[in-house]
């Protein structure tokens, strides 16, 4: 139900001209006279009214505002879905009671050193393997990612750890080899509104990881999931990875508590990437602790054996004893709020 | 030059262990003893240094932090290029004196309407023609744009009015149907670093109209605008379009001191799109006039012959007539600025 | 009229519970059921209801959502008082068709100097003097201004030059000395939510310019103009100067949107400062002309004869001989505008 | 150290009237010629070197930018004092292992009321009791609170449960009435920049509990500590309660990345206000879990027995009885992070 308001003294004539257009979408609209503003309270499924079409009304003679009362997503929402959902990658569950550890560098730079991370953060309790062939990078001068050579890597990395992959897609023209080699496909920030892409993943059957853009709301951080299941693919998880605010004292302020509201209102996974979400290594561990307190089921944390020779965000990335570290502290915490990792 | 700020009490070898580091990237290091703090400067051609390599000497044992001296953009730089960039579109030049004026639906709908709005901002002293064929939506269920039909009417407008196109790339696949129709291609907001987009439209010779994104810095729309100028491409123009902040008010807040601040920073010509930046029609006219009290070569913005009825951000578009008021009323801010329009 | 959406399936009970506590109150409520969501209309003098007694509404067993229809000031709003509030100051007015320009040092530093400036001003054309005597500084180690000396300067340039003084309170405690001084008092932007402070200039027949904060909305800011005009004080200017946005290249984010927004809102005249907008003293010019494009009252800038020397915002400060050449270039800006200057 | 860069081909002559004007301020100048840019080094105590005069050497002909390297705050900094400030509250240690719970009513309504939360949350382990006395609202219609009436009845919340006081001082006015029944004095959010009411605190021997504003940097915040500690007041507490950002959904976001990251640049205590960070009493509990994993000295929870009908901020606050679980809940985290509760 959207509630139209009316400006004072509205002629009779704008009000008749206002129900009219809604009938003609199949609508119904109940006049309540208040002291100070009229308001038509509209009856039907609003849910299919499109955001034009409400822009449509807004712009009528008369009209003050138009108040959207039903949420615009609907497959994502946890009043369509109560129960959670769990996302099984090769055994191991996103979204069920074992917190899962997506771990692992930047960038696959190259394969001694990806074979080495990997190793190391399994034998820490890492369950997933992250690294990125394809790297949206904000300079053109960069180091743009090994492309399939990386993507190669990764899998035999796989093949050694048996850790599953996420790795990102920044091209609908690199679909076909991405899904041959990834578990888990990662649209990054800059791509959370990146439609025609959302919509191609939509149609595979892998699942999604869907980061938050920079300055996205979470309804349309939300609004970008449906895209994806709209297309049919359920399985999506939503990754907090820090917002653009005023503050330039962290690389991005890591909004934690998205995790308990879109625990509220959507039955997605939610995994928190404290990494991207400070860009500090030594405010990392920290946040990822926080991150578990505050309800997370998983995490990604860049790894690097060498941050001084990172081709990506040396910065951020954590030393694998200090993961190893990390991974020991984590664990009393998730059993504090009733998880396990 | 970048320099290197120590912490207090670094031992020398940490210190040794810098500049050995600096030397096998081809730069040399000297260093300046305060009273609280040493640094080293870099010397050498540190243009080339990559964000990355920057981020890994951040991580070193002993840096408290590196700066950055010399701007990360080269191509659009002012400093690179002295002179204005002028861009000859069909005869019409943007960058020059003469103001352009982009006008036309947000979304092209049917053919009608579209020759309809096209003859009346053509005769409103509109010089270019605006609409998009693939049109980005929040919502997977709004209208997403008529695509090749949309840009065959926007074709034959521009066959009865004379007016050039500009139209919306989303996807690099759409990229030969697109070129074969549009005078200029736009790359919106949340596209602006889809960075694979950008090398594509780097690669061809028509110009584009990069839009600012949400949440870009001046200095982020800029290195996107140095990945298409990378690949060749230099005819690039920059459209401010309004940024996200807190304020809930406006649709977005319209930066109009970008448009200053670009002119030292760049020599690219610099639009402004004041009806996303505000998002309500009754607000398009003045913001208008003061894009051109502040510098701006150009304006798009949104005409439309029924916004009840529109497809697509009915709300902001203005109606002919007060498209062609505007119009009149832009002449003598023009002029007192120097411009002609 | 507020709106209560209630919670899909709530029991008779609870909806019961709600219309009482309207009831006692005084309001009234109507519900419409519809297909996903039953809301009910709260009819009575809701603009009595305070936000604390929304809350409550707010978590009561049921309630979803409450929607605020009524804007939450009233002496401030356009639709209290449909015609322009012009303020006279000696003889000049604020909001009329005359744009006024607020002229001078960021802080009074010394007779010589502020005489000077004042001079200079005066003689481009300024119609009044600004300057701090009380200055916020975010340093307890920087200048804090010479206090009520600086206030005798202040009124010795007015003798001088026959400008009207504008000068900031920081304390309530410095209302008498400066009351005894000032012509306009400004709030400044770290105080427009120092509500004992805007108490007591709502309390004294002086005019009030309200700068608006850092971060405040829209509605805030009319609601700070709000507490002063509740006392009385109805003699309220609005000063936008800028808002905190994640871009760093400006020292703000100028919104002039707020100003034709404004216009629509409220009756209060709008002052634009262009210098702490922007921070920077060669972007002033510019966006001081898109303020007056874009409908602006009155201009407040910053002038200093010597910006190197200057002991506060030496960067924002234009030179007499730029402020002047600024004043005849505005000529024929406010006059495209209907204005004159 | 700060850094002067240069233009390029900056004039000999502009660069020695540089190095003069440093050597007027006791400092001295050494060049740097690199490739593309040359620097000076600057040498001396530059910490005593204000923003002003940093300023005016930024605006001299042939500087282009100027870059600080030492913090602007000393008596604040970690660097300064690298143990711990613990502040004792009659036996309470606020930065010490334990972690202290400040909880209670927004504001103090009546007697009745106060005193039944104060043994409630006396009883669940709460070591503070807060309730605001004198409230900053954002109507000047809403209850602004009981004053000196609300004080009395702290204290005798305090007589009966032991716990220390903590409430809020808006006015310098006020100081008097609240430094006799106050333990810690609460200077909000709106007043972090109300640098005569920091002055005033700064002089007197009571802890402050410094609130984060809406929009405040953490450098800024650290300066307004700074500004407390530069009267002689050394006990400063500094309160983490949400920023403002573009999200909506949420009433603040919560920064927790900044526990951590002022745990590095400051000795001071560091507080967490889960409760005005999200406005939303069911985001309350996990927040403040993460609060506390993030590594919070303490916190600062609203809790009422009948939100309902509290006279503020009822929508945040916590009933008794899930205070009483959370306060369970927290035990496990606090000793999972070497900390006691």
């Amino acid at each position: 139900m959207d509630i139209i308001v009316l400006q004072p003294d509205t002629p009779e004539e704008n009000i008749r001209h206002i129900l009219k257009k809604l009938e003609s979408k199949g609508l119904k609209g109940t006049i309540s006279q208040g002291t100070e503003r009229t308001i038509i309270g509209v009856i039907g499924d609003t849910s299919r009214v499109t955001e034009e079409e409400e822009d449509a009304i807004r712009v009528m003679t008369g009209v003050e505002n138009v108040v959207r009362i039903l949420k615009p997503y609907k497959l994502a929402s946890r009043e369509f879905k109560k129960v959670n959902t769990e996302i099984n990658v090769r055994g191991s569950i996103i979204g069920g009671k074992k917190i899962q550890v997506m771990a692992g560098p930047c960038a696959v730079e190259n394969k001694t050193i990806l074979m080495n991370i990997a190793e190391r953060v399994k034998n820490s309790g890492a369950t997933f393997l992250r690294g990125g062939a394809y790297k949206p990078r904000t300079s053109p001068y960069s180091f743009q990612g090994l492309g399939e050579e990386g993507l190669r890597y990764l899998a035999e990395a796989r093949e050694k750890t048996g850790l599953p992959i996420v790795t990102e897609i920044m091209d609908p023209r690199d679909m076909d080899v991405i899904v041959k080699y990834a578990d888990i496909i990662q649209i990054g920030t800059r791509n959370m509104q990146n439609f025609r892409l959302l919509l191609e993943v939509g149609s595979i059957d892998k699942p999604i990881l869907l980061k938050r853009g920079l300055s996205a709301t979470i309804k349309e951080w939300l609004m970008s999931a449906e895209y994806i299941m709209s297309r049919g693919n359920q399985n999506v998880m939503l990754c907090e990875r820090g917002i653009r605010t005023f503050e330039t004292a962290t690389r991005n302020t890591l909004d934690l508590s998205a995790v308990p509201l879109l625990k509220q209102l959507t039955h997605l996974p939610v995994v928190v990437d404290p990494s991207h979400g400070v860009g500090k290594w030594d405010l990392v561990a920290p946040m990822a602790k926080a991150a578990v307190a505050a309800g997370a089921d998983a995490l990604m944390i860049e790894v690097h054996t060498n941050p001084e020779e990172a081709l990506s965000d040396g910065e951020q990335s954590l030393r694998p004893d200090l993961f190893a570290k990390l991974m020991r502290e984590l664990k009393p915490i998730a059993e504090a709020v009733g998880r396990e990792i």
